[in-house]
């Protein structure tokens, strides 16, 4: 094979998800794309990952000191919504419902992965708090077993902060799922946590 | 969204088979690469899409003026195997049982996207064959409707090309396949075409 071809495939291939019949597929995709707009893309994944910095007040990842959702003086900021990761954001943000501001922890504890409380953003969070502005604390994290120990874990360390409310996004059916595949749990607490409607 | 993770996901996403939140994904990975290692991956592509050429013999994808098979001496000049595209001359590579030479014509006639015999590398692969050397032409194209048409149209090229054996590639049930699961036309050519075995 082609040098050239074979170190594209080799690099493309690094990535997850990416095997090596989809990197060749990706690499032929890119001849059939202008020179520039392959360098355009080649230049953005450079510019992304030596420029890129993360927010001092949520840990979102931005461009600048402060995130734009952080920057932007028309959020609420006595709400704080904390997620795991990035995209938790982006997917919250594509709601278009939420107008208070986030906290990214960066993971969740996870004694397997030797992640302890310590590897994440938790104390800025806390210090966030003690400036007196937060009023309520959402928690939106997984309800996996690393998720859940990290939300019985904050909700300690919050438990000290005095006029500070905190809640946990609510479980359910999803909109569109079928009960009949959703799990025992999600049902059961589906059916405890119903709603009036009349 | 931060702009420098805005412009990555943007560029990402408009490779094929890669949506906005697979694009996410791999940016966010990238955060987790090493600098040097995001470099050189896109550094191989731009190399790739800069530097890349193709073999002026067989259309192959290559470095140099002749691509790696055809420029090895050790390969058999006498029999060419032509197929639709680079990624099939690796495939067929990997099995390291065929010898031969290769001839990539980049496509299969398909009026539907407009793609005539002239857009595909036929005029060369008659001029090759005309300087003597080659004795056999194997057609490895696909049994699409394309596929054959391309493949008769090769076959009524080559009728004037005196001691020249043309074949095709072997039809009929894949090893590991199951016979429950083939479609009838490949059975009934698998029956058609059975072979003795005592």
């Amino acid at each position: 094979m082609s040098k050239l071809l074979d170190d594209v495939v080799g690099e493309l291939s690094k990535l997850p998800g990416i095997g090596r019949r989809t990197a060749l597929r990706l690499a032929i995709h890119m001849l059939r794309m202008e020179r520039e707009d392959v360098s355009e893309m080649t230049a953005a994944i450079d510019a992304f990952r030596n420029n890129i910095r993360y927010c001092r007040q949520c840990n979102n990842l931005s461009d600048d000191e402060l995130c734009p959702v952080c920057a932007d003086s028309d959020r609420d900021r006595s709400v704080v919504c904390v997620v795991e990761q990035v995209s938790d954001v982006i997917s919250i943000e594509n709601t278009r419902q939420y107008k208070g501001l986030y906290h990214v922890l960066g993971g969740v504890i996870s004694p397997m992965q030797g992640i302890g409380p310590s590897d994440l953003k938790i104390d800025l969070l806390l210090d966030n708090i003690a400036k007196g502005e937060i009023k309520e604390v959402i928690l939106a994290i997984s309800t996996t077993v690393e998720g859940e120990t990290t939300q019985f874990y904050i909700t300690r360390r919050l438990e000290g902060c005095e006029g500070v409310k905190v809640s946990t996004i609510a479980r359910g059916i999803g909109f569109g799922d079928e009960i009949e595949y959703a799990d025992e749990l999600t049902i059961a607490h589906a059916i405890h946590n119903r709603t009036n409607v009349k």
